[in-house]
């Protein structure tokens, strides 16, 4: 399934770009390692990246397993809203932690449908 | 797969449940983001969390790789035993931290079962 | 793919010995939980556990992905030089951590490669 691979090594990717954001806010803010508190701006950057692998391990299982279950065609755009998200609850984070809850939801709806999609999947192939 | 693929969202589930309630402890214990420290009754539902996440993400590539080289009816109740420490872990640990030890046994030690099973399967196909 | 699967185990195994390493120094440095921070020394063991759950939530699906477009005597090892460069993150950086460089480079370098495999391998099968 080419598509929900696409979309996988998407979701990488951008993860791979808030790690590397968070490397150079490092830097920035001058935060030295193993610290990863002592200076607020940093911290935001650091949580960003942190929240998008608490939601990473969720969604690309149940991203997986809807797939297997329903056409890639409806999954793959699923995935897309997600990942959009993740962008939007980067820029609210940054400029100001209490302005993430947007993007939030947007990334933790399209799990939550995700799950659901991949439970009924399951359970009515198992009937 | 649907047993599988069951167990793996209900895991998926069950750590979406623990990031809803640290979501609710930091509202209670008033611990503003970007911060995740400051309240030791905080830091425990945000460890439980932190801890699964460390934890998942083992067990679901152990889990699936156990479930191609044995049979399902096998494996899936060995999931289950994960899914009930990472409960009983959770109690223990907002309870009091020394008293963790016994869910996270049950819920490391299917991860370790799983492995075995993983390693056992492939190599035996490689023979 | 009994090799691609060994690796995975073999990257989860890492992991499990940086969990259990992370354990030990909490006892040593009698870093008492729910704490992380407090001793220097503990925070890069922890640090170290912690980078690597994030290179590992990238390294997996980017390896499994790449294995399924591409021969798996060309992917495995590219999932070998990640677990050396692992375990090299781990010795420089529980050394000091401005030498953490090269383990980290040995281990990211391999994720880069394998999103592009995996990506290549997507994007051609589409067109």
């Amino acid at each position: 399934m080419p598509w929900i691979d696409l979309v996988t090594l998407l979701a990488v990717l951008e993860f791979l770009g808030m790690v590397v954001l968070v490397g150079r806010a490092r830097v920035r803010y001058q935060v030295r390692a193993p610290a990863t508190t002592g200076n607020e701006h940093f911290e935001r950057w650091f949580r960003v990246q942190q929240n998008t692998l608490e939601t990473l391990i969720m969604f690309l299982p149940a991203f997986w397993i809807a797939a297997h279950y329903w056409p890639a065609m409806w999954i793959a755009p699923i995935g897309l809203v997600y990942l959009v998200g993740r962008v939007l609850y980067l820029v609210g984070y940054v400029r100001d932690p209490r302005s993430r809850t947007l993007g939030y939801l947007l990334s933790a709806l399209p799990v939550v449908v995700l799950v659901a999609l991949g439970l009924a999947g399951a359970i009515r192939s198992m009937l």
